[in-house]
């Protein structure tokens, strides 16, 4: 039932996240939003400003048939923002200035003008040079920046770049993207549950969590080692995506109803630690 | 100067990382290391626990002629935990038992067991798992965990896979990595500056950083929109790498001298907000 629209993947593009100068926090958030969505993110990439790089992995990402490919970054005024004359050289599409995104450009600097944040209205070659796309793109509005975000459609799937300052690509993804995603992800949906043991030891773990994965194929079951004050725990995850919601619960409770009781028989009962931070059942 | 060596790639495995459940904190840690030790990451992926995916990735890397790749996650004892086997079928090389790596988890799981911390010192099937490796490979001391790291040398490059566990990963990174981190990536030095400008409209500083970027080629120049307590400003990162230090600094300080005297012609001098967090003048 997964289109190939649904299956997305994220190129994050910036030196300054391979030399370690910032945490990509665009990725992670981006793949909560877009499984929230139903949508599967097979994989992400983080590359350098680099041309060759950067059309290199969108290339391998429309040759992987990705319904959607992200990119995040390199859109700004300066020389090194490059993602579009790398996708313009990957794709031989050439760049021109494009008539919609100026507009916006113009609209946005007028207003932060007005408001007193930027020294100057007009539109300077460094705000003109980001509104020049590959041919056949479409700018997506920014409500809260200078560069527009961009989508552009290959060979039948969507490319959308959004800018690396966090809260442009939030401001993009929530405000403009809604019912670009809706028609791409939705009709899938997606459900986690959480079940924590009091144990240290993922070995002791392992054929549980195995010979309940190998009964119940639809859901996916991992554990991993967590903290939790002062405690150390292991979290066993369960998740299940599909069609319908009430299908995806169904196999979701079968699976967790079968863990918690092969943890009892194997000696370490589920812990009750309350809700975590994002309010999902313990 | 800068050999193959050098050059490094990153794969985090975990289908955690891709459904938005976990942020990948180890890529950005180990980009800080390496980048802090004279290597130079040249990409990173994030790849789901899949055979292929993560077998694709890694000889992907091998291709690209880079002279070390890490993979995190995936060295645990549950069945998702398939790193190793993916190698062994990238590199057609069969899994096979090996007796350091299990000498290795015996005497680990010894003490945790003295410790109190497991409920018992056998070596059980899923404890053994972590100890079966591609033919020819070589285990790496994990001082706090049951996974050990796993060393491969293939076609000139080295694999180095680290459990996805962040604790263990560093431990194995800095406690057994070191004498051949320094045989890879020893001889280059690496060293970063950073302005700090009361402007928050990146095109109007794009001309000034563009122009310093043209005449320091051998310097990394990069601006990004940063906020500071309530007032938002700009950042201009300058970084340099080569093999002696005294040059790299002066290259630095060349650069930066004329990146702040061009700043005060433009009308944007330079701010002094103390040392940050990471203890860089500013």
């Amino acid at each position: 039932m997964t289109g190939q629209r649904q299956v997305v993947e994220i190129v994050a593009i910036g030196n300054e996240l391979l030399i370690g100068d910032v945490l990509d926090t665009n990725t992670h958030w981006l793949c909560q939003q877009i499984t929230g969505l139903g949508g599967v993110v097979r994989r992400a990439a983080l590359v350098r400003d680099d041309l060759q790089a950067v059309g290199q992995e969108v290339l391998g990402a429309l040759a992987r048939r990705s319904g959607v490919v992200f990119t995040t970054g390199g859109l700004g005024p300066t020389d090194d923002d490059m993602t579009l004359r790398a996708l313009a050289q990957a794709l031989g599409r050439p760049l021109a200035l494009d008539g919609e995104a100026l507009a916006q450009i113009e609209s946005r600097y007028y207003q932060l003008w007005e408001a007193g944040l930027v020294a100057e209205a007009a539109l300077t070659p460094e705000r003109r040079k980001m509104a020049v796309l590959p041919r056949g793109a479409q700018p997506l509005a920014n409500p809260v920046g200078g560069a527009p975000g961009v989508l552009l459609e290959q060979e039948g799937s969507a490319i959308v770049c959004l800018p690396g300052v966090p809260e442009e690509l939030k401001a993009i993804f929530q405000q403009t993207l809604p019912p670009l995603l809706q028609a791409w992800l939705g009709g899938a949906c997606y459900r986690e549950e959480v079940v924590r043991v009091d144990c240290r030891d993922e070995s002791a773990l392992a054929p549980v969590v195995d010979a309940v994965a190998a009964r119940h194929p639809r859901v996916y079951v991992k554990s991993r080692a967590k903290a939790y004050g002062a405690a150390a725990y292991l979290q066993v995850t369960l998740s299940a995506r599909g069609p319908g919601l009430a299908d995806v619960q169904q196999a979701l409770q079968a699976a967790r109803a079968d863990l918690e009781d092969r943890l009892r028989e194997a000696g370490f009962p589920p812990l009750d630690l309350g809700q975590d931070a994002l309010g999902r059942r313990p």
